[in-house]
């Protein structure tokens, strides 16, 4: 069977008082990956095309905090709570020192847990995130996101065709083949997350956006090399976050990919996994690869 | 003999009225490569470490226009003066069709090219500069730039070490890397540039600078497959004319180094060449590779 997020099976960690559901796969030299997903996001969230060709180098490890799909517990409402569930699950698997793609809400936890405990990571993917005190974050009421959140014809996937995806053909069609991969997952799937889910999520977004002190001051100690991607029209999380990441981490390199959205890592999979795969390679004190 | 910028021959093409002063090696499969050439610099002024690894998958041309170096003529006060000259130059070599590598000033007469006539370049990488209608282009009286070019202590290539990289041990190491290696070629150099090219090439950024209409329009109309580069710390054409170019540019990816000023592209070399050539190498319509 090849290792894929189609047929992976869930698996289930206890540790302390939550029990989490994970898939872990794939194998190869490379250090364990750890995939931290996006809003309302559950393990079915993550695209195969995106998985697959990851896990042929390195095995992934999908990651379902509290209160999502089959997790148990409480979905945090902060960016910090989340990061404390997320080591504690890697404690728990006795993984010391992994890499990370955090996408979106994942990528603040991504930082978030690389600020408390620095040798968590080797290597750190942020893809369509934002530091700390950053704008523009998931501002559904926006009227280019709410016009499809609030139209009645769209439900589940089809939402996130339009939400993920720039308003071009080309875009678009990226996004119906990635909502069909989605769709290829047939058994063991997860739960969708419903309303609490999503106001505990959107209320950790809201508190990322304050910030005290000097701000992006923050983002100088974390040291790992990153690679920080964004699509170049992202309504969700509008990429000059990005460009604060990559202008205020140390060792970061930024690439953006044209005509597209929120989800520029599942239109551009094949240059994505590329790129991403050449960098995790690298051994390399400095991002560039 | 390798090729390689430190030992190819300068030859020379009379085209009307001019003779241009050019430098053409390597092969391969890919299609040539055209380089465009930064504020002041002459032939002698492509880093070896970044041409010679190109020029291992295609030819490299090397182009002196007008009023620099051994090239007859006077320098034009315009980028459009400038790409009158590439064009004649590669009208002169019998190219209908090529890719483009513009550093800075160069990557701006890519730009006024591909604009004039759009079959001239297939695949274009654009590197540490502006769209026109852009801020911040070269302007050297600022204070970070104006202290090391007024500093007598520095001249000649010491100058081109500290403004071309950042003010990290790090960057500064790579730039007297660079500043070697651009001293490995002993014979059949050009001349250094004086005054009055430099006084027209300012006043070429200066007019670049304006625009009429709306901003960015016109960048609409470049459709190929374009990478944009750029240092993230780049005090000559700052990195936020690089976030309009990809924004506006229908089909661009951009990539930025941390750690980085205007040489970028010669600070880490390995990754610039690696990540130019797989760009060049893709045959698809969109320029994520």
């Amino acid at each position: 069977m090849t290792a894929s997020n189609i047929t992976a099976p869930t698996q289930f960690l206890q540790v302390k008082n939550e029990k989490y559901a994970y898939r872990r796969f794939g194998k190869g030299s490379g250090l364990p990956l750890l995939l931290l997903q996006h809003f309302t996001g559950t393990l079915d969230n993550w695209d195969p095309a995106v998985t697959d060709p990851l896990a042929s180098g390195r095995e992934v490890i999908l990651f379902e905090s509290a209160g999502l799909g089959r997790s148990s517990g409480k979905v945090p409402e902060t960016v910090a709570g989340m990061a404390m569930h997320a080591l504690g699950f890697l404690d728990g698997l006795g993984i010391a020192t992994c890499d990370v793609l955090g996408f979106s809400l994942g990528g603040m936890v991504a930082q978030q847990m690389a600020q408390e405990r620095p040798s968590v990571f080797r290597r750190m993917i942020l893809v369509g995130t934002a530091p700390r005190g950053g704008e523009d974050i998931m501002h559904l009421e926006k009227p280019s996101l709410a016009k499809y959140l609030n139209d009645p014809q769209l439900r589940g996937y089809a939402v996130l065709q339009k939400i993920f995806f720039a308003p071009t053909a080309s875009s678009q069609a990226a996004g119906e083949a990635f909502i069909g991969r989605l769709a290829q997952r047939k058994e063991d799937r997860e739960p969708a997350s419903g309303r609490e889910v999503a106001g505990a999520q959107m209320a950790a977004f809201h508190d990322w956006e304050q910030f005290t002190g000097e701000r992006f001051a923050y983002l100088k100690s974390i040291r790992q090399p990153i690679l920080v991607v964004n699509g170049i029209h992202d309504e969700m999380i509008s990429v000059s976050n990005s460009y604060w990441l990559s202008q205020n981490l140390p060792n970061a390199v930024l690439l953006t990919y044209p005509d597209s959205g929120h989800g520029s890592l599942f239109q551009f999979h094949e240059s994505f996994t590329r790129q991403a795969a050449a960098f995790l390679a690298s051994d390399s004190q400095f991002a560039p690869y």
